[in-house]
Order: C-alpha cells, then structure tokens, then sequence
C-alpha cells in the first residue's frame, strides 16, 4: 500500500469504456494509477474497481480530485468511495471470553501489519480486561446476562456510535446482535465464526463437526447481517484432522483457522479490498 | 503394503492388554508384525486397530494361524478381518455422464497404484461406454430414465452380485440408491460428493457455493448409508476459489477435488485402512 | 476466457496513464474490455497487463485494431501481442517413460479446459507410444541412447519447426535439452520438475528428499532456459509427507503434485496469463 | 494427553515381537496402553515406538515399574526413555529482534497448549525485553556484537545448564550456534529457518525466494546439528506467493509460516512424539 495517495472502490452497471473512463480522469489530472483491479459480474452485469492513486504529482488539490470525480460516478451510475492514505481504521473488538482472536488482532495491529487503531475492547465477560488494558486500550465491561441483553446492546451501540469506529470486529463474540444493530452498523461488522460456512451454521460447530466425523474443520470470516451466518464471506480458511482428534482438539486446531481467516478478513477490510456484490463479497487480495 | 501376508483389521470394547494378548498371538506362532496402527475410542471405550502380518516364518498354515485367532477374537468380543495378500479387490464403477472420476480409477489401477480389478463399468448413459472398453472393461449400460428406474437398480444389484464385487464406487453416479440395495452392499459402496460436506448436501452443489460466495469449494469420499450424503467421511479436498470464478470455474476447479478424494478414499478402503465407528470412519492412513 | 475476441499482452517501462491509453484506445473504436490484469514491478519501474477483448462491437476490422495498435506500443516502447480468440495452441509432448503428465494434458485436452491442440508425442523411449496412439495422435520414437543424442535433438527440433508448435511440454522427459535448442525456443517449453524448486536441482529429487527427511514434496511447472531447473516458476505445488513413506511413496505422491502444477502451467501459458519479468513470471491467474 | 502416567518412547534394531514384548511388559504389571505408535524403518531395520500409559492400576510403584523395564530394553539393545506425566518442560527461548515467534510460544504455553515453562528469554539485543518481563519471565541481555560473540555463547551456555533446560528454542535467533554448543545440547535445540529447506539454506532466505521468483514460501523447524539449517526436519509449511508480492510481503507472509512449523515442531518435540533416525526426525503427530 502506498504511504500517500487514494485508494477508489468504485462499482456501477457494467457498460463498455469504464477503465478508459477512470483511468481517463486519473491520468488526467497528472495523478498516477499505481494499482488497479477490476472485476465484471458478467452475470448480473456489474462492474467493480479498485484504484490505488499516487497524487503527488496532481495540479489541483486533493479535495478538487475527489469532487470532480462526482460527475464521472453519477453519470456512471456508480455508488464509490475515496479513502485518503494514511490512515488508520477506528475499530473495537467485542469479545467474550477466548483471546486468541483478540490478541492476533491486537498483535498484527502492533507490528504494523494493519492499518487498524483499536478504539476500545468490549466485553460482555471481564476475561480479556487485562489483555486489553496492559495494550492501553480502554475495555468496556457490559453485562448482558438474561434481562440485561437488551440494555447491553443499547449500550454497546452508544460506544460505538460515540467512538466513530468504521469497523467492529466480533472476535468470538458469543453474543447474536439484534437486528437493529446489524442494520445501523451495515457492512462495517465482521465475524469469525468457527466452521467452513454454510456447514454447522449456529452454535458448538466443533462439536457437531466431530459428530459428524468430518476430515476437515475450518473458519469462516464473514460481514454480519441480519441472517445469522449467513453474510458474505471474506475469507476461509480449513485444517486436516483426524479421527484421534476429540473436539478439544479441533478446538485448539481450529483456534489457528479462526486466528488467520480473521486476520486476512480485517485485511481485506481496512485496505478498501472488499466490495459487496448482493451476498457475495468481491475480494482483491495482496 | 507387503507383497505376501496378512492383514487384520479388528475392532471391540477397550480393556487393558488388547495389543498385548494381539500382538502376542502373532508373536506366537512366529509371524512378524510389520505394522501396527491402533486407535482407542476414549468416548466410546472401543478399540480399533489394523496389523500387517508377514508369515513367511509362521510355523502353523495360514488357514490355522487365521482360524486359531478366532478364540482369542471371541474372547474380546470383537469384530475382526483378515486379508490375505497378495490381493485384488474386485471393483465396480458406477457413472453417468462425466468421466473424470472413472478415469481417474482406471489409470490408478493400470498404474498398480491400488489393488483393484475393474470388473464392469456400469451406467444409466452410454457416455462412458468407450472408455471402459478400450480398457478391455465390460459395460453395461443400464437404462433407468423414469420408470426403467426400479428395473434399473435390480438388473445392477443383480450384476454386483454376479461379480461379487467387494467394492462399489459411485463415481459421479447421478442416481440416488434405493434403500434395500444401500442396506444389501452396506459399507461395500463408496461415493464421492462434489462439496465439502456438510455443505451442500444433495444437487447442483456447486452452483449454491457460488451462490453462497465461498472462497473455498471442495469435495468428500464417504460411505454411502440409507440417508443420503451422510454416511462415514472418508477423506475430503479442498480447492480455493475466488469471486471471479463462474459456475463453471467452481465445476472445473471441483474436478481435481473430486478425482483426488475419491482416489484417496478408495485406496484406503481397498487397503483396509478404513473402520467404522457408528457414523465415523476411522483412517489409517498410509 | 471469451468465445471471440482478442487477448493482449504488453509491457513496457511504467510512466503515468498507461492503463488510461491502453484502455482508451480499445473504448475508442468500440471494443469492450472484458478483463484487465494489471502489474507494476516498482522495483524496475515496468509495467505488465493483460487485457481480455470483446471486439464484436468495434467498428473497424480486427486486422486495423491490431493494426493501429502498434503507434501506441511504440511510443511505449513495449513488447506486445494479440492473440484472436478462439485459437488451440500447437502443442508438442515430449516424455521418456512416465506417462501420468502425458495423460493429464491429454485427458484436459480432450475434456475442453485447455485450448490446445497435441500435434504429436515425441518420446526417446516407446512406452508412451500406445497412450498417444489411442488418441490419434502421431507418436516420433526418437533413440537418444549414448551418439545417437545430438542426432536425436536435431530431428526433435525438426518435428518442432515443422508443425509450427508454439508449446512444447516436457512432460517427464528425462533429457537435457542441449543450449541451441533452449534458445531456439526460448519461452515456449514448460518443464514439470519433481521437487519444489530451488531444492533438489538436478537428478533424483525424490530420494534426495527422503534422505533430507523433508515433510514436503513438491513439482515445479516452469520455462525452460539454458540453466538446468532454473528458469522461471510458472506453479508450484506440494504434499505433506511423513516420516513412514519410502522414496516409492513419495514418487507416488509426488505424481500428483506433478499433474497439477504441469496442467495448471500450462493452462495459465496458453491462456497467454503468463508475461515474463526477468527470470520471474508474472502470472494472472484464472 | 494423559493427565497422570508415563510416556515410553524406544527405538531398537528390528526383530519379531516386539511390540508383543513391549505391550507385554506393559500388560504384566497392570498398566493401560492408552496411545500406541509403532514404525519399522525397514530400510535400516529399526524399530521405533512411542506409548502412552496409564499407571493408576498397576501393581508395583512407577518407580519399579520403569526400572523393571531395563531388562527388557536391554534385552533389545534399545534406545529408551520414560516421561512422567504430568509435567512442563523447561524450556529457554532464544531471540534477537522480531517477536512473532516468541509471542506464539508464549501464547500457547499460557493457553496451556503445550506442557512448557519458559524459563527464560535470552536476547543478544534487547527488543523482546519487554515481552518477556510483562509475562514474568527473566530476560537475559547478552552482547554478542563483534569481540564479544564467544564470551556470549559461553554466558548463554551457562545460563542452560543453571537452568536446567530440557529444550532451548531458536525463535528467529540470529546468530549461528558455535559447534560446542550445538554438540552439548544435542537434540534439545529447535530452531525455525524462514524457508521451505533445503531451498535457501543461511541467510536472507526472504529475498532469495523473490529474487528466484518461486510460487511457495514457507519456513521449516529442525533440530540444530553443527551442520548449519541441516538438521532433522519436525514440521514445515508453506504459503502460497504472487508475483505482486514485495520482498516485504514475503516476510509478512512468511511469519506466519514461521509461527505455525514452530509451533508445532515444539508441541511434538514436548509431547515427546520425535524420534531420531539419523539425520530424519520421525514424528508421530497428535
């Protein structure tokens, strides 16, 4: 990723010339293209693009470069979106008890590796106040057992509308957020759950993976919808097993999965390289 | 896999000193044991193990070292098997239209990669008619289209029999077996499923993954019981697929998941390397 | 791929706009770009694409498209080549005694996967002469045994030339192409190598591994240069082993690693998906 | 894993009843075989074995029960070793700037994954300083830089033997063991090479995978002979790369290679599931 510049999601109906059109406007202005993917959805018909733009080189303001480009998206028909480099991702990971989604997260984010600044932990248990607290990231306690569900989540909301976050990542979140949540935050929520979607939708996957006597386990890093599991995947990721393996074994095996299906998730995410196509996600990997 | 010799698959309730008492039978009567692989059930309190015996020094005949181990099998209330090697097992294919899987089968066996003899191809179209008999392999073409079905599938229970086949394999087979004959050739029938089971039980399987949006499709060799596509996983692949791959793609792409599963699975069965356990298959694999 | 249309490949020192130029000028006579691959080497400042055309709508002749294109490569100073769609690509076999890549590219072949056309199966031994026979296609017994070698090369590359091949697969053949024959061709042979490339250059890679006690075998499908095993990597591909599988194991499973790196690398080779950077591929895979 | 009871790992020359022998002796005095794992090299006819068993039925002490075994080792002219369970190995880790390794096996050994106490982190630069005293574990700093290197092997070598360490790990340690040292802790270092070995053997392995253009990174955990990156594999993995990908992203990539082979490769060495056989590691994986 470059240090300064653009990145474009753009995605309209597909028609012929949409490059020569973008990349038109790009090189137009003096700024350079860098990197460009491009997906038609000979199906449906739609086109979808991803631009990395250096504008050093530009002769009008940055500012200018992105207004201008409205005219171009509205006679496109284009719904896009412009993020200014550098940046760093507001996120806040809910938890319950588990670490290990947090502390990759937490790790990755430390080395750099993600573009990511975690705005707070939330937890409906206190397991993983230390972890979070010793990375000097405030963690929120919320009690949502039995009648404190619905109070809880309210609570959760007003964080997360207070801190600004772009993203929320439900990092073993043990919870299933009400509907009004998954609307407001749309697109913005992402899960790891712990089985190769659509298999073992719901809950204790790993045991019902082991029932089954199935020779692969894996995880599933999807945006949150209203469905439970059922929003578009990011990414997927499975390990062997064997029939020696118990279910805590494919817990602990699994654990790995879960821990890098999420990471090249939030990736994907925070670098603009996910775009929605209905239920489907369109994914550009580096 | 020895060239001359025996192998034992057994398999009863756990209790203290089983390899002993077994490996001391073979020791007994100056067998070797080349290989002994063993698995105890801790949920279920069972024991599974497979030995391969060389009895080139054995001082009794094959027939009373296998009869004599009778005793001893009784006495731990086992079930128990003895293969004599060398061996072929006797095979029939079942297809339909697509011939990846048979010819898959075909050049593992010309190849000697496992002990098959290919006794008859069978099929409800005549797709795959020349390549079993440029193999030298009989064909039987097997009308089943609307009411020919129930006809269909005694003439075919009627040609396993007279073959006695040990082994059946479903190789793209698009047909659902009727019950009596699931039940007649229990454990003896071998199909491969185009997912990851699961997933996507039952048709088009690849069509609702794409629908579905899963970055990884794959496909699953199990045992083939009355309920459909839920019987014991033998082995399972996976293959990584991206937004811009079509339906087609995912069929392509299943291909290779599909010959390399099916290939895997029957040579352990074919090994004896496969033991139930109630709906899971116990691997040894090799 | 598209039924009609073009293929171009081109690249060329980076500067700004390219893709805006390139693309502009397939809008410009109504072409309709249906795919656009895009790489910029920032470490030499080069620029690589592929691009997939629709040219049913274009309102001069293909021929004048092709044409008129050659003002703009030039002034880019690139390298650059249209492929018409549908096109087969003249493909020669080579291979000594193993047949399973033979088999692969033939079975792929005939299924429709890949757009090539086997104009003959050249072997310095006569073990693959039946397989190719079978599928109607000539089969050149070449002796290459001790004086005969440098002979043998010179009718190889006679066959070559005059079928016009623009592929030719080493698919196991156990020779060493002398240097005049590497550069003469030079791009268009693929070789399958059988371990994971840069380990075990050279002769016996499968012993060589077992006696390493590696945990993973490998193939490498890549272009031939004049240096043994050290052109550049199109695919690679590899498979877990343990500590119990002989060097005969690992030839087995060796094979299929070997089958499909070799089908994949050519697939991407003749889906023109491959552009060469120096000694690396650039690869855009399908 | 057995909560309480012993693991026997025993490897001899080949010869029948052995495993009778073995499992015999286990039988005699009352103990469960809970775990059998048995290999034959059968091309150097030795015997290899690991067993798990539980001890709470036996009727001598443990002591006794290990000591009675001698005879028969003996008897063999066997290499043996009993583990009491439970127990934690101790366990130094040795680094010098990057802390993904370090991180991983302090993850794992607090999630109580793998039967470890970490005695001590020793740098010979400061950067995991942190990480060490925030999980309570003595960091050693030790100068190696120029003159000082030999003095800070000896003070390195001091500090095991204090310790008592049962196994040292190389955790991206970046210097090369003196060949005193790999030879007084023989078998008990385990290193991670940031490559897929024997590719790119020493140093820079990142940038020589760019640099040759492979399609497969990976990185390897083996044991540390006087041989440099030569010694008995444990685990490898891959990861698959592209031509995009920067020397950068190879290590980025490749950490997470690195954290997975070294993690396992300590989680079989504690689990006492390796055995030498020469320069091959066999490894009997849970």
């Amino acid at each position: 990723m470059t240090a300064e510049g653009l990145i474009l999601k753009i995605d309209c109906p597909d028609r012929p010339g949409l490059v020569a059109r973008i990349a038109g406007y790009v090189a137009d202005y003096g700024a350079n293209l860098l990197e460009l993917n491009q997906f038609t959805d000979r199906v449906n018909h739609r086109f979808f693009a991803r631009l990395e733009i250096d504008t050093n080189g530009i002769d009008v303001s940055v500012e200018d470069f992105i207004d201008g480009f409205g005219t171009l998206g509205r006679a496109c028909q284009a719904r896009w979106h412009f993020r200014r480099l550098p940046f760093l991702m507001r996120t806040a990971v809910l938890v319950t008890r588990t670490d290990h989604c947090l502390n990759e997260v937490l790790w990755r984010t430390r080395l750099g590796e993600m573009p990511v600044e975690v705005t707070s932990v939330i937890g409906n248990r206190d397991d993983c106040r230390e972890i979070a607290e010793k990375e000097g990231i405030p963690f929120h306690g919320i009690d949502m057992a039995g009648d404190a569900k619905e109070e809880g989540f309210r609570r959760i909301a007003a964080i997360l509308r207070d801190e600004g976050v772009e993203l929320i990542v439900l990092a073993r979140f043990m919870q299933i957020l009400p509907q009004w949540l998954c609307e407001e935050f749309g697109g913005r929520i992402i899960n790891i759950h712990h089985s190769f979607l659509p298999a073992f939708v719901g809950a204790n996957p790993y045991r019902r993976a082991y029932e089954r006597g199935v020779k692969l386990i894996g995880a599933t890093c999807h945006y949150v919808t209203t469905e439970l599991d059922a929003g578009p995947i990011i990414e997927q990721e499975v390990a062997r097993v064997e029939h020696y393996h118990t279910v805590n074994d494919l817990i602990r095996l699994g654990r790995d999965c879960e821990r890098s299906a999420l990471a090249r998730g939030i990736r994907y995410h925070v670098h603009d390289r996910t775009i929605l196509d209905g239920n489907r996600a369109i994914v550009f990997p580096d």
